[in-house]
């Protein structure tokens, strides 16, 4: 069995790995598709991001889809041969937080391909693996590519919950990559009446634009088109920062309006804000931070049609191309979301 | 001119009436297209409804576009001959409701065709009208008939709004007349991932399939098919409740998970509740009446094709055979919305 | 061991119980005192309520307080002798309310002295029992008999936290029985700026005026009192309605201002309910049940000298007067809190 | 009549100004007492603060209390010789913002003592005025400093408002000036369970302790005194930052729990925020600006007897002493609020 492993920045190998079979209330699994994330991104070119560096040798990979092969003890609800979208998030279910509901706050969150905590969490970029019957939510209809789509799918509905009531609002999206792509399908889903979407790239505003946008605005040749929607305090309800850039934060705080509400996706680190703008217009700069619940709902969402991932997978590569894979993922000016297939 | 007035149940007449010029602020609409409403109906076969009674002629109507035929000195925004939706909500402005934002609520509100207060606030069913500026939303690209959909359509956003956060919810219909219809196509919108509608008629039931209901379920041959969701305390997320039948809100009731929100539409008087489901499931029984700046917001959703209302007009008749409008639009067998044609 | 069982209607028995040793995780109590609630009453009357009847013997009692005896294995932060407040609720921890963290609507719950599942859930009105630690909430420095109020108290903060932000907003609570002097005590601790208690003694009324109330109503005496914030659409922001009596919740609904918030703690079955007034003035009529993180709040609230429940408490007597302290308490002309001292 | 005007910084001058007479719906004040704010003090010692900056001589002062003296046309509900509290915040009522109710939003606010808008609007540290009637809430049975006091108090109750429901909460407010002091009054009030409140003054923070802090730290002594609360993710579920420094905003964001609200209501220029924490806690950082209905409701509360601000008034001195006022007022080590005497 083959898996994806990071070793150190630049030193990505494909490796063998063993597996066991699955225990009680588990299953085992053929792996489908797995999409390359950021966070994939950042540990092969810098060994990590933040304080959050590799100690050790990790298994990559959190967005992945997958054929049910072996079912464990007592599971029941999943096939043999099924394909099922695997979620990467297993909180522990006793900790005050998960009493709480917030598991995505769990305080011993074992989440797929992370090096947060030490020993590191083992990912999901692999031919086999098993997982606890509850991560897997069938996904019949779908394509693997799409079913692989339902974790950044799920960071988004996560964000778009916490933003409120979308409806007839008037919607920004900064940063047009997956995750922004993802925020302008959901934005439309969720009832906004105006989005307009802003990146450098002219081949990801293209995709945005496929996705429902109104407006496209590329700000490496008008920089100063937001201003466009600052008059009378600003325009736009919510801002989805989906950038991590600190001008885009600040630009799109000037257009916001009173009462709005700012979600920031991008994983910055200390980022210099408007404070005096935020504390005079009352904005909500809220921080949004992975998912639970929501993994299911953007499953459904999917195989209802009511959300199509489609237009984001730009590449499909197999499993012995994997640095390919992550090389070009890491190009905005020609690809939006690269998919590794491992069977 | 001419005016649709009732005189009392079941006398309803043409009749001749008078205009003036418009004033600063103002303009001199020519009608175009209204829309019977269940309160229209309700003074044509009752005289009223509950407490309130006409006491002189009144002529009715609220759900109404037109054409600009002049503007009054200060007008700006608008331009002669566009078409509009005219808005029937007219808040005072400065009672402390309004001051509150709460236009819907005001105090002295004079809304279209409405024997509430007496004298009777006369209504829109008529060849011209005057009126304020402000109350005329553009609606270039909208048809007629599609622009005098935006009161009801008001209606029900508002109902959503108050509703909070639909997306990914479970959502159930009951009743689908008009209001119904308009709220599946609003729950759809607003993101909902399943909604079920349930009616006594198949023909308003077709209506609400295409509306983008899930399954729709005729009460009258299957009387307790909700009861399909009442496992484990119950389904639904969100109940429109537009039917105004205690059934209708009891078996919703039912049918609703714990913390779940029924939002009442429907214009009854004292309703019998299962209060002890309401307390122990803790749910969430709320109105909601009119509307205010949604009304801008759903013409603003049907230009940009993101609401399409066209399915649920069944019926356009002209003037002269506002009586004919009058006895279809009462007929849930073979009618949804029946409008008049002004000119 | 002796415990309160309940065999049948006014069939109210003290009688020997066993007591196991405390697993691990638990520990053995000896109890200090129980409160007699409007529920024990109600089985005590009429042998149950609605569709939950007696069909077995059940020891009655879930406000209690009690003394730690005995640790089982790993138990930590409870000490020998401690004084602690027991919560009667036992939710499953895994069912899928649990794990959103609605904990008070379990699909598994163990509620301590309930008829609702069959068999019955013992109740705590015993000398003596074994709980989990978690259910146990220091009460050092708290009289036993206030610490025996925490559950009431829990009650009434799980409603106050449903009602939302109650800073300057104007209260009425109607049916002052220990729940609505509770609520009073809890609304004026919220921030509440002016608070209007009715019922129909003027023995709790005294009560509720020592908790807070600014105006106390004998509905008895003034049937037409609230009458008096009925004009301009209504006065109060929010409702408690604790008396379960229609009439009371019809003339509350009248007093209520437009989009104000009403609160059903009162135990009824199927009520008429004003529906046009609730539509017309987007009223929000919402459920609340039981309570679970609230317990260890109130606790705390008592400790810190925030909530005092002392006012209330008006009866005490020993386990064998227990049903004297049944009978007394039935009785608003003289009696706010029962409650049985067991050790 | 005698005004205090600042020309530019550390120029301050008692000169003499023109009144006329109240016109309809105004009134004529004999001003009672103002309190020097923190904005003021910005004026006197820097002619300004960020983009706006003093260009002609202004009246200062906002927080003021005064006598009714002569009623204008039409006034009712006032009377001679009454004390009023004077709100400085006179929306226009016809902008967007009014329209939707966010008042202190105005498009058009005219504020007392704001070099906001040119021509500079005109404050109300002088002998007499003249007001719009709406503006003066009846203070009967306030001393006129407790009166001058609900500006600042009205400040305060609204970001409490737009922090949300705080009963049971864990409040930490960090700055004990007059602003912050009153948050521990308020957040108190508004059922705060616990609150922890830092400066860098022992004199403020004894003030702070008496408004009710559970604990005050000294961060000029124990400047980790904080990070008591940083375990498991951290502690508060809501921070008033009352102090404009970016270490005091940094502090209690580590100290935050997951999905904690953080209210700025230090008025601070761009500041550089550990965003990284916000996103993965999930915080809420909300700006809070002025206020509107809560002008009313402050005063109530200390009507009431519910909010007792004398604690906070530590320096009263007559009018020919406004620039000691000014000087001991900007001095935190002796002083909290310092006010002047008109009459």
């Amino acid at each position: 069995m083959k898996a994806i492993v990071i070793h150190a920045a630049h030193d990505l190998r494909i490796e063998e790995a063993e597996i066991a079979g699955p225990g009680p209330g588990q299953v085992k699994l053929r792996m489908a598709t797995g999409g390359v994330c950021g966070s994939d991104l950042h540990y092969y070119h810098n060994g990590g991001f933040g304080t959050v560096k590799l100690r050790e040798p990790m298994i990559l990979g959190h967005e992945v889809s997958a054929y049910v092969e072996e079912l464990g003890n007592g599971v029941t609800g999943l096939k043999l041969g099924q394909l099922v979208a695997v979620s990467p998030s297993r909180p522990c279910g006793t900790c005050k937080y998960c009493v709480e509901g917030l598991r995505n706050q769990c305080l011993n969150m074992r989440f797929y391909g992370s090096a947060m905590p030490f020993p590191h969490i083992q990912g999901a970029f692999r031919e086999a693996m098993v997982a606890e019957a509850w991560q897997c939510i069938p996904a019949d209809g779908l394509a693997a590519g799409e079913a692989a789509m339902a974790e950044p799918l799920a960071v988004v509905l996560h964000a778009v919950k916490r933003a409120g009531d979308l409806v007839g609002k008037r919607v920004l999206v900064t940063g047009c990559g997956p995750i922004g792509a993802l925020a302008v399908l959901c934005a439309r889903r969720a009832g906004a009446a105006e989005i307009v979407a802003t990146d450098l790239s002219d081949f990801t505003l293209g995709i945005a634009k496929t996705c429902g946008a109104d407006r496209t605005i590329n700000m490496a040749k008008t920089p100063d088109a937001l201003s466009d929607y600052n008059a009378d305090k600003g325009t736009f309800d919510v801002l989805f920062e989906c950038s991590g850039a600190v001008q885009a934060l600040t630009a799109g705080i000037m257009a916001m309006r009173p009462r709005g509400v700012v979600m920031q996706l991008g994983m910055g680190g200390d980022m210099s804000v408007p404070m005096l703008a935020i504390t005079v217009k009352e904005l909500d700069l809220r921080g949004s931070f992975r998912f639970h619940e929501e993994y299911a709902t953007g499953v459904a969402f999917m195989q209802r049609g009511l959300i199509d991932v489609k237009p984001l997978i730009t590449h499909t590569l197999p499993l012995a191309q994997a640095v390919d894979a992550f090389t070009v993922a890491s190009d905005r000016t020609q690809a939006m979301k690269a998919q590794i297939v491992f069977s």
